[in-house]
This record gives structure tokens, C-alpha cells and sequence, in this order.
């Protein structure tokens, strides 16, 4: 069973490892556990359903309160800390299109507010219910959960929206065929939610981001419906696709998407390599992008974020052991980890290794083989449990992630993490941060830092005031640097007040202006995407 | 010099080999060589201008025409047979982007139409003038034509929107890098050209199409500029760049481009296979793409372009030996040539070509080395120039392209020549029709189709008579398969009619909306891309 208030599977827990704990108390000083609420609490508080009867639509709080939160910081506290958020009125499961059509129409004859929801893994807000004087009607698009085609020649795959990754990769490896998208959400986000917020996954070095394998498919709109067929490329006029990508449920509903699937691959993959440092990492991994040699994946661990997983693995002894051999080969405490990925052919993967050995060679790169590469794969989703155990053990965890060009790389990674420990220390606390690059590109790399923190004592409050000032000071300093205010989380609420500085005042009014046109009457997830919803119970 | 009514410079003349002008002879009988008008004709016939003195604009005739016509077939005409077409007012030549600003203005102001210019190869009407009371300026962006930032970190290259493709790579190759677009109109085609028409090069195998290259940039519009920065990848909402690739001058003036380039490669090579027939060549291409194999060109020619391309290439004897060779091996009447192309590492090159010989060799391939290879790369960009000739000789040229998924590829392909072959046989004329694949893709392929007939007796309006009813058969047989009304030459005047097939009717509404937005006076470019301009001299 999924858990109602942490990630995952009730019947997983990912342990901290002695060396963890222990590093965590020099870093951050003693944790303080917080009494966790009980759902109940939580549903005990929900105020009745303004939607009127409808067979299509449920009102019954503990549906009403699944689809209210995700997993941002703030929805955690929500969760854990006992402030009932403002919910939907109501939730539909459309199973069709036409569904979904009636249900728009509906809402929009009504004046209701429309949310779209499926995999519930947001972590920027998209779900957050405005206060307001309209009822909100969630569309959980979980039943639209299909493989509806499969054309092997041409390599598509049409699905329903609401098709979670599992049953997605499930359906697919059945007839050996993978999409090849793995965010950490995959256990439960969809397809349709990687589309609409330009979602990337593990390996897109090889498959690609969301926007390479989107290749079609039907959005409901409450002006119509936009079908978009597969073409393999075009010229005719801009790419209606792209306005979906990214509409974050802005313009309407995507209730099917074709995807561009790959045969799997006769061999894949992951392999370990330290660097010295920073630097030679850095020019190690540009220059293995910027050949365009085919591996699937390029991750690399920052000083922080390598020491840092090296604590976590646990097997004290055998780590000991691979850092005096590091420290004999010139990687000592600046020692950066380089995960790296290959899935192809077992010819052109030969061939890759081989250049890519011998490329970081040149930068000091020792390639230390397959163990810590199988045991990132196998652990692969399995990040987000740590929250829950760093939770019940009193810290915090946050990600922040965005993409730059990359002379702006270094600057940012550092400044991002410097502006999460000022702010922390206004407050005369620590915070623990440690970055790695996901997704290389020949132009730049994402970056995705992660934030351990002592969880405040005093709730909700005093914890969501703690967060909003840290994750403002770190998204000036993404903005400041020119970066992205995300690479693979979209938008949301969350980052909302960031996006004119990428957009440009045009950009924004030509976004607004697209919001009005697909959606007149402003029906559509108000808030996210464009700040011009609310207001907001937070 | 460049022709002003013919393609390419003066100085380059392609010769049609005796077996070519035999095959000519027996597929089509004898060419009708047509009196050709005078410049000074056409010149004669230019009404004044409506436009005021500026200093920006100049208003001589010759200048005028110039900004008028560009390759499409009935352009080719309007030169040739000596009906005037209707032509700008006036072209003024910015040199900035606040100059073009500043005469977007003033045209708002003044109600003027504004026709952007830089190439002059469109070859789908793009630049076609409509009869209008308003006084039409065209802005000819060829001064605009510098290299003016080159980041080699992140591999970045900001240039004027004029820049033409040899200018472009001259400055790159000077620095060690190429952009690797290389349409067959690179000699005079401007990489503005290139993003708002959505071109694709001969190489986009490796490069990517010009959608992957355009890392930002500067639009200048009626209400405001929008500025694109750079990012590697972003999920921060919809991506504006995707509204400018394909915009043809419908929202704006693209100004500035950033464009992602690569060092020159350590190798680079063309080889020549054959195949029996068409299925085994097309089933050899699928996989090869499939595979993602690091190429960087594969061009499919079908057996009648086959035939036709050996007659052109001359060497009678050399080609009988070759085609006796290929006999031996297989390859008879319904031979297919394919041209590979290899751009990368000297290592990754040798991986890729003994993969793709291995691969090809399972479909009954025959790999005959790099002379007919190195012979296509030497004449990459000179085929156009073989319609100066053909005319010459009483025939005219035309070409159709394409792309749809790979199931349609073959019926697409059959139906495009025979529904050319249809529309000349209501007229008791033959034409010849050959095709290629010239850029492949997992999904499926383009498709580009020559056609070339008899030119009629009766000047223009007959042989615009007759291309108006060939081209709305083919592009008719286009939109029954479910193929894109273009691939890679865009939409202009010609392909608009057809375009709502694809875009369906809330993504016309949605485009006619963007025009609206960045344009509300409704004076960039109308008629192209959406049917909203004229009426047309034609």
C-alpha cells in the first residue's frame, strides 16, 4: 500500500546506514523528531463538498484529501504536521476522452475550478487548491491506465494519460519494447504528467527528454479538442505539441499520449568513475557529452554529495578499502563520483566504454567497474524513501534542481548551495547540501541539489517559514546565474514567481494569452504555471 | 554573380550528360525551350512606389523586384515568361535590431505590410506580395550577416539572422567548429531563414534538424521584442523557442539566433550501397536508424532516381561496368542507391560503418566504396542548378517533400509520383518522377519527390495552370496519407491550404490567435502560414 503521508510503498524503508547517522550529527547536530499526525486529524477537518451529485463525481474526504497533496516540502508538513490543506470539492475518474470532454464542459457551464491530477508526485505545487468561492473538481486521470496501440514499425506506443511508469515499462517489456523515461518519481508519476511538465528521466542521454518522445496525441481543452498527429518531423509551422508540453493542466487535459518507444537494448550497464576533483570531473564529462558518444547515462556526484553516498552504502570496511585504494590513485577528499551509463548494442557499447576510459583517463578519471554502478541501478528509485527515514529521525530533505550553460555550472552548484546555508544560518541553523549533474547536454548540465536540514521544532509554521526563506534565497541564486527555475520539476506554484525572469515580460503575456484562448472562462488549475490564481490557504 | 532569374551564380553551369538528355528524349519526348523576358521587361512594369522618402528604405525597381521572388516554381516562372509580379513598396536594410524595431513601428503606424527577406530561396511562396491598398515593405535582412559571439564552452554561436550558410561556416570552420546544416540551398539561405521556416540539413542525422540547434535568440515583434536565453533543457512551462521555429514572419522578425555548434569532426566520408529493390533497402534504412547507429546522413534513392541519377553522372563506360558489377550481386532494373554518410571520431567512424555494412549486407546490400559517395559531397549543393539547364533544354522542375511515419512511407511515396503522373496525363503530357529519403528517423522518414515535364507552350499562364493542378494532386495524395504538407520547405502561400489537415481546427484557431497577440494590426506577412492574406496576382 502507498503511503498517505511519505514516499513509497509501505513495505519499503530504506535504513541510514551508522556512518550516516553519525555524519549527519557532526554536520548538522542531533535531529528533533516531530509527533507525525494521523490522517484522520487531517479528514476530520475537511469542510463538506460544494459540487452538486453526479455518478461521475466522489466527495468523500479521504478521496477528496488524496488528490489535494503531493510531494513538495509544504505538502510534506501538511502531511506530517497536521494542517488540513485546502482540497478539492470533489474528484472524477474520467475513463475516456469524451469523459473528459463532458466533465470540462460541465465545469465550466458551473464556473468550477479543474485540476488535473494522476501520479500525485509533484513536488512544485501543481496541486495546490486555491481558496476560492468556486467549487474545485479534481480529475484524477488514473483509470486512463492503458497501452491503447502498439506500432512496431514506426516505433509508437499510444497510452492513456493517467499510465503510471511501472505498468507503462510492464506493457511495453511484455512485447520488447521501453520508453526509456525513469525520473525517480517512476514508480508512480504518468506519462501524461511527464508530458505536461517536461519531465526528463535517468537515461535521456540515450532516449531523450519527454519532448523527444512525445510524439502525439489528444488534448481536451475546454474549447475543443486539439489532436495532434505523429509526423516524424515537420516543417509546417510551429509545433503544437511543445505548447502542451509544459501547459502543467494550464490549457487543458492531455488524455493520450503516443510515445516513441525503442527495442530494448542487447546490453546496459553502470559503471563507476572518481575524479581528483571538481574540475577535472567537470572537463571530463563535457567532453564526454560534447563528443556525442552514445551512453545512456552521465551523473556526476559533486565532493559533498560523493562523500555523502559513500556514508550511506553502509559496508564500512569494503568503502574503507576503496577509498585507500582512491587516495593511492590521486582521489583523496575532493573525490568526485561519476556514475555512467550504457545501454546499446553490446558492439557499440564496447566502443563506448572504451573511448569514454579512455577519455577520462586523460582528466585522472579511475575507472573502478561495475559494483557501486549495479548498486545505483538496482537502488535507482529508491532516493525519495530516504526522506521518510531522515523525517523520523527529525531532519528535513528538499531538492532544487535547474540547468545552465555550462561556464554557469560550477558558479551555480556553489551558489546554490551557499544560498541554502545563509539562509539557514540566519536562523543559526545548519543545513547539509550536496549537488550532482543528471542530465548532460552538449550546451550545459542540469543541476540537482539536495538539502538535509534539523526539522524545526514548532510545526508547520515555523518549518514552512524555515523552507520559504531558504528556497527563495536558492531560486534567486538559480536566477541570478541564468539558470532555469527548473530542469525536470516544471513549474507548479513553487516557482511560479521565477519564470518572467526566463520568459521575458513578452513571454509571459504570450503564455497569458494562451491560457485565455484554450481556457476563456479561467477554469483551468488556476495559479500554477502563471501566478494568477488564489488565494492560497499557505 | 547570382542569376537573377535562374539558381546560383553566374559562373556555375551544370551540363546534362548525353545518356540523361536520351532518357529525357524517350520518357518525355522533346522539351519546349521558351523565349526568356528581359530584366529590364519585368522592370518596366513596376508601378511606383506608395511608400514616403526614408532613409532606411529605398524604393528603386530593381531592388524591388529582387525582394520578390524566390525559387518556387511559379516564381520561377513570373522570371522567366515575364509576367511582373506584384512587388514591394520598398526594402529597407537593417543593420540592427533596433532598427528593425524602429521600421516595425513606424510600418504599425502607418499600416504598412511587412514582408521579411533574406535568402530568397523560398520554394513554397513565402515571399509572394499581396495586391493590397496598404503599401508593402520588405526588410532584407542580409546585412545582419556577422558571426557575433562565439561561446566554445558551451558551443554557442550567436549570428545576425542574415548570416547566409557559407559566411556562417566560414566564420565557424576559421574557429575549428561548423553548425552542420547544410540544406541544398546553403549557398544563399540564412540561418534566420533556416529557424523560422523549420529547415533540416543533409546531415541532420548527426546535427539534428535546425529545431535541435536553435538555442535561443531575439524576435523582434509589433509588440515588443521577445528575448530567448539560452538553456540546455528546461521544464519551466511551454518552450517559446517552438512558437518562432516555424512563425515565417507571422509574429515577428527574428533578429538574432544562437545556435549550438560542434568542433569539425575528425573524419568525414560518403560511401555508396545498392540494394535490389526498394523493400530491401527500406527495411536496411529502418533498422539502421533504429539502431541509432552515429551516422551522419542516409539519402535513399528509389530505382527511377537511381537510373536517373546514373544518367546524369556521365561515365557511360564507368556506369555500365558498375552496373554490371551490381548485376552480378543482384542488383538489377529495381536497383536503390544509398548514400551513407560517416561524420565523427575516426574511431566512432570505423564502429558505425562496419555495423551499418554488417547490417546491410543481412538486407541483400552491396557496398561499392566511396566514389559515388565522395561525388555526391563534391555536387551536395548543386542540383538546383540543374534546373537552369533543364529549362534550357524545354523542361520544367519541381520538387514535393514530405515526411509521415514508416508505415506510409512506401504508399506515400508510390501515391506522390503517380498522382503527379495523373494530373500531367489529364493534359496529354508525361512527366518524370523519381524520389529519396533523404532524412530518416525511428518514426519514419521524409519523402522527396522531382518531378519534371515538358514546359508547356503558352507561357505563364498555361504552365501555371498546368503546376497548379499537378501540385494539388500530390499535396492532395500528402494529406490522404496522413504525411506533413512539408518536411523541410515550410508552408508560405503554397502549402497553407493543406495545413489545417494537420493542425485540425483548434490548432489553426490557436495560430491565427499567436498572429493576433504579437500582431494585432495584422501587417507581418499575411497569407502565409494561414490563408488570411490577398487577394494575389496569382
Amino acid at each position: 500500500m502507498r503511503r498517505w503521508n511519505g514516499w513509497g510503498e509501505t513495505t519499503t524503508t530504506m535504513n541510514l546506514s551508522d556512518k550516516a547517522t553519525t555524519m549527519l550529527l557532526e554536520k548538522l547536530g542531533p535531529g528533533r523528531p516531530q509527533q507525525d499526525v494521523e490522517q484522520q486529524a487531517l479528514l476530520a477537518a475537511i469542510p463538506p463538498s460544494r459540487l452538486p451529485a453526479h455518478p461521475l463525481i466522489r466527495t468523500d474526504p479521504v478521496v477528496r484529501l488524496s488528490v489535494a497533496l503531493g510531494e513538495s516540502y509544504p505538502d510534506w508538513l501538511r502531511k506530517r504536521c497536521g494542517t488540513t490543506p485546502t482540497v478539492p470539492d470533489g474528484v472524477s475518474y474520467p475513463e475516456t476522452s469524451e469523459q473528459v470532454q463532458e466533465l470540462l464542459a460541465m465545469a465550466q457551464l458551473a464556473d468550477w475550478i479543474v485540476i488535473p491530477f494522476a501520479g500525485g508526485t509533484s513536488v512544485a505545487g501543481h496541486l495546490d487548491c486555491p481558496v476560492s468561492p468556486r467549487p474545485v473538481l479534481s480529475l484524477n486521470l488514473t483509470r486512463m491506465n492503458r497501452l491503447l496501440h502498439l506500432d512496431t514499425v514506426s516505433q509508437l506506443a499510444t497510452f492513456g494519460a493517467g499510465t503510471a511508469g511501472p505498468v507503462l515499462e510492464a506493457q511495453l517489456r511484455a512485447q520488447g519494447y521501453t520508453l526509456g523515461h525513469f525520473p525517480q518519481s517512476f514508480e508512480y508519476s504518468t506519462v501524461g504528467g511527464w508530458v505536461v511538465t517536461r519531465s526528463s528521466g535517468q537515461q535521456s542521454l540515450r532516449y531523450g527528454r519527454i519532448e523527444q518522445l512525445f510524439a502525439g496525441g489528444r488534448m481536451e481543452t475546454p474549447i475543443g479538442t486539439l489532436n495532434m498527429p505523429t509526423l516524424p518531423a515537420s516543417s509546417a509551422g510551429p509545433d503544437l505539441r511543445e505548447l502542451v508540453l509544459g501547459s502543467e493542466g494550464r490549457f487543458g487535459v492531455l488524455t493520450e499520449a503516443v510515445m516513441r518507444v525503442t527495442p530494448l537494448a542487447g546490453h546496459e550497464s553502470f559503471h563507476g568513475l572518481f575524479f581528483p576533483d571538481w574540475d577535472a570531473a567537470e572537463a571530463a564529462v563535457r567532453q564526454l557529452v560534447q563528443m556525442k558518444l552514445p551512453l545512456s547515462m552521465l551523473r556526476l556526484s559533486n565532493a559533498i554529495e560523493t562523500e555523502t553516498n559513500l556514508a550511506l552504502a553502509g559496508h564500512a570496511n569494503l568503502i574503507a578499502w576503496l577509498e585507500r585504494y582512491l587516495g593511492w590513485r590521486g582521489c583523496r577528499n575532493e573525490k568526485c563520483l561519476l556514475m555512467l551509463g550504457l545501454t546499446a548494442t553490446p558492439a557499440t557499447a564496447r566502443h563506448a566504454l572504451s573511448e569514454a576510459r579512455r577519455v577520462t583517463r586523460q582528466h585522472g578519471g579511475v575507472y573502478i567497474g561495475r559494483s557501486l554502478g549495479d548498486r545505483w541501478a538496482q537502488n535507482r528509485f529508491k532516493g525519495p524513501y530516504l526522506r521518510n527515514t531522515l523525517w523520523e529521525h527529525g531532519y528535513s530533505a528538499d531538492t532544487i534542481e535547474t540547468a545552465v550553460d555550462w561556464p554557469r555550472v560550477k558558479p551555480l552548484m556553489l551558489a546554490m548551495e551557499q544560498a541554502a546555508r545563509d539562509a539557514f544560518a540566519e536562523d543559526g541553523e545548519r543545513v547539509h547540501a550536496f549537488t550532482h549533474l543528471s542530465h548532460l547536454y552538449a550546451q550545459g548540465s542540469s543541476i540537482y541539489s539536495t538539502f538535509v536540514w534539523p526539522t524545526a521544532a514548532g510545526g508547520y509554521d515555523a518549518n514552512m517559514a524555515r523552507w520559504k526563506r531558504y528556497k527563495a534565497k536558492v531560486s534567486e541564486a538559480i536566477v541570478a546565474h541564468g539558470g532555469t527555475i527548473s530542469h525536470q520539476h516544471g513549474v507548479g506554484r513553487d516557482h511560479a514567481p521565477y519564470l518572467a525572469a526566463e520568459k521575458g515580460p513578452l513571454g509571459m503575456a504570450t503564455l497569458a494569452e494562451l491560457c485565455r484562448h484554450f481556457d476563456p472562462k479561467g477554469i483551468m488549475n488556476p495559479g500554477k504555471l502563471l501566478q494568477d490564481g488564489g488565494p492560497w490557504n499557505v
